[in-house]
């Protein structure tokens, strides 16, 4: 895996970029797993189970790819945040397990939403486990969620739980409305509707990440709102660089068969925008994408059209411009030097993820 | 409906005992459902119509038994609960609402988990709209439910947020052990294991809703146990007779096909207590009941040697047993006079319910 910047979002010119993402990925990760397997160890014993299998902790089949996709992206947020308004790291401790804890919720009731029977390359839980038993997993996470918030000490701690209510109303919200779409037509589906669901869906929760670190400390809504406000524009980058993954990734890195969105019906950013584009091509793809799940022929056409089409670069392109909001929001913080590179460097790897 | 009491839980001689829980019930409803729309109408609206639909509020079918199914039973112990201390109605529209979203929660998953194609007389929700929108609908509940609690304005709502945290907790613990349990064999499961899935799976709710009227109210912590206690037990006695009217409830009543628990392997008391009994009939029961799901001839037998038996005698005793606990628990918190005979009522009113 690379870490070269492919979005020019790093204002650095060191080579340190990269060693600072993975300093902070590295971190984060040490902060928030102990924690995180506390919770779990707490659970009843079959949701343990459940919940170590989904985290990759039980040493099952590829172990190598479960470590490598589960890069604690959120806990590397959190730690930024707490850095960000020089705040204890045990702030970004509490913040970032309460958020992978809502995190790993929406993975394993997504699974069972969109049907995917894989995840990193091996079963989904409830694939493996039974939709019953990933079904109430989920559930068991995000109480823990608001318990390990709800038990912090610190001076923000209430208007912490109001960040995280909050960003769970909306990442569901999210959820509800990426449901909906697929039952919609892709030629009824604008941009602006697709950003708007991937700002609940995604943006919600690394907005939150970003913040919550922050808010605990009682850092000055000014600099919090940034925080959010870069966090959830990284975020949306992130779920619509995904969306290119579905379609163009290589699913030995991804963890997913590629194409699983198409059949589904999932209004991903690059068939929203080609269907949108007003072509020949674009009209083509919304008729074969239309209402019934289509068939492998129409599913190859539909990839045939789209590597024609500039549907890809033009995602890309909107992805590379919520990371520049997100850069600015960040600029507006006047954040110290050395916290500031760091956002850079992870911005970068974000942006150039499972390539 | 008859509201004679069977159990003797009542203390009261007078007429009143049916119209006092009728009271209870009716304006417990009309604290909780309002503030119960505000919160569905704020969803996104797949989820709200999927709510909508659960709640039996969409005027859907059989209108009548799902008005007579859904009684707000949480609701009307969150109005007792302020009774009991004296506090404002308010309290109770608070903690009946929140408690209301976890159990509307909770049926909404458990309906997923146990494959149950039928609540209330006509198709579950996720029969209905799907897995996906059942499960996501539930998710919003759990999240509007600690929101309800969150943005409460009252002297312990600290406090009633730990209450609820708790409490939701040991539900899902509970919910975990009955999952469990079916996988295991029925010669396996003593009645205290039982009882204590039974005090996470239901107890807990029951207990939480009976309490957090009065902890909001930052009543003695003296009387909120009691009140938690006793609610907790009724819950137990509840979920016994719930397992007695799976069994030889009239199906039209109870909105379930008889028999789906034997068919799923859930370890109801009448055949914990059955198996445990030592009888050459209870060892029958034990293994017809082995791993592999019943036959239909094999659930007939196992319905005739319980007939025979006294399982369900002693199961109604043992819900009697924990009516009784409850009621001393009462009896020790030394109520107002007209709240304790309200108890009374309400309790004499659960403990012979749909039948």
């Amino acid at each position: 895996m690379t870490h070269a910047p492919v979005y020019g979002a790093s204002l650095l010119s060191t080579s340190d970029a990269g060693a600072d993402a993975e300093e902070l990925l590295r971190r984060g990760r040490e902060l928030v797993d102990p924690p995180l397997r506390e919770v779990v160890d707490r659970l009843h014993p079959s949701m343990a189970t459940v919940c170590r299998y989904h985290l990759g902790w039980d040493g099952d089949g590829s172990q190598g790819t479960v470590q490598q996709a589960a890069k604690r992206v959120r806990a590397a947020l959190a730690l930024l945040s707490v850095r960000s308004v020089g705040a204890p790291e045990r702030f970004a401790a509490v913040a970032g397990t309460a958020v992978e804890l809502v995190h790993q919720l929406s993975l394993l009731h997504d699974d069972i939403m969109d049907g995917d029977t894989e995840r990193r390359g091996r079963p989904a839980a409830w694939a493996r486990y039974g939709t019953g038993a990933a079904v109430l997993a989920g559930d068991a996470l995000v109480v823990q969620a608001v318990a390990t918030l709800f038990h912090a000490r610190a001076p923000g701690s209430q208007a912490a739980m109001a960040e995280l209510i909050t960003a769970v109303e909306q990442m569901v919200e999210g959820q509800a409305e990426d449901l909906a779409l697929e039952h919609r037509p892709l030629g009824e589906i604008s941009a602006s509707r697709y950003v708007r669901m991937a700002r609940g869906k995604t943006g919600a929760l690394f907005g939150c990440a970003a913040a919550l670190g922050a808010v605990l400390a009682d850092a000055p809504p000014a600099v919090v709102g940034a925080l959010r406000g870069a966090g959830c524009g990284l975020g949306v980058a992130f779920q619509i660089l995904d969306d290119v993954l579905g379609l163009w990734g290589d699913s030995e890195l991804t963890g997913k068969p590629v194409g699983t969105d198409l059949t589904r019906g999932k209004k991903t950013l690059p068939l929203v925008l080609a269907a949108a584009s007003g072509s020949a091509d674009g009209r083509r793809i919304a008729d074969l994408l239309g209402t019934a799940p289509p068939t492998p022929d129409q599913v190859a056409e539909v990839m045939r059209l789209l590597e024609t089409s500039d549907s890809r670069v033009r995602a890309e392109e909107a992805a590379a411009g919520h990371i520049a909001a997100a850069v600015a929001m960040l600029d507006e913080a006047v954040l110290p030097h050395d916290v500031r590179q760091q956002w850079g460097s992870l911005i970068d790897c974000l942006s150039c993820r499972r390539r």
